[in-house]
């Protein structure tokens, strides 16, 4: 839950250019505009302020936010096969003031993992409708992940166990380069057995 | 290759919440508030120059990003089949300057036409890879076409003609209001016969 200064600087940064600052977002940004560089105390116990707020205003919209996307969601029950409830997502993308609050959720969500994604991979299909969208707020790299045969090109294939069965899919050779940070997407995770 | 003057607000404000402006997009906002509302004839003369000075703005702007994705595309020969040269945009995904490229075209394309969709639907799975972006900036509510039997609850479903064969799609009853406007995307159109 803890949130650095080098994750919460690019944030504000990318909040700033993509998305309307919330009333907190704009409080932050001035607070730490406003600390003195010529007193490195002063200066730092100001950050250091800017950031737990930062942090604790991000932890808060966070929590404010999933309850918002949960009152969307649908449950269908028997859905593909009997005995499963299926949660649909579709929803929060119809209503654009949502679909925002989702992608926001999501931001906030990697800001308190602590660690700026180079890379943001989404599974086939569902992945790709949210996927494409956070890894351009987060300014990274979307590397689809697809079932065999899609895509063109040298790929990597990997075996995947999934609820119904398993899959080979594969991802383009090169798409991720080494030591770059991935961030995997899929939509939610099912509660299979 | 005209733009309304209904068309080309609602974009202004889409490119102020969420995307940098370019200067030129400044200059345009600065000039359309700058003109007097109690002189009508300069202040239509002054929207008219606008609207025009928009228009052209964002034509050049267009055929600009046109060229920086052209040059993004990777082709591929005989896939997936023997014969057909395959255009491939995922690369486009993979560099966010060239992604927000993307959109920022889609966005221009979408002004070109001269309405504003409600609604922006996407077909599984590569319209999904940047559909729900654009509806998003559009303001829009976006709605995903997939394949039969992956989508819960009431469904409309069409037969459909691809390039390789038949298939049935679905979406979601209701999704579409009477009314609304639809802007329908899916990658690059195929050139089979």
């Amino acid at each position: 839950m803890s949130t650095s200064a080098n994750a919460a600087h690019p944030l504000a940064q990318t909040s700033n250019n993509q998305t309307p600052l919330t009333s907190t977002e704009a409080a932050v940004l001035a607070s730490s505009s406003v600390s003195d560089p010529n007193n490195s105390v002063t200066a730092s116990s100001d950050a250091s302020r800017g950031q737990s707020a930062a942090a604790a205003a991000g932890a808060s919209e966070l929590a404010r936010t999933k309850i918002t996307l949960l009152g969307a969601l649908k449950h269908f029950a028997d859905f593909p096969i009997p005995g499963i409830q299926f949660v649909d997502i579709l929803p929060l993308f119809q209503d654009p003031t949502v679909h925002g609050a989702l992608l926001r959720a999501l931001e906030l969500q990697v800001v308190e993992f602590g660690v700026k994604p180079d890379v943001v991979v989404g599974l086939d299909a569902r992945g790709f409708l949210f996927g494409p969208s956070l890894a351009l707020r987060l300014n990274a790299s979307f590397v689809p992940v697809r079932k065999q045969g899609k895509m063109p090109g040298p790929c990597v294939t990997a075996a995947y166990e999934k609820e119904y069965g398993t899959d080979f899919f594969q991802m383009q050779e090169g798409a991720v380069k080494p030591g770059q940070k991935v961030l995997v997407v899929d939509d939610i995770i099912a509660t299979g057995e």
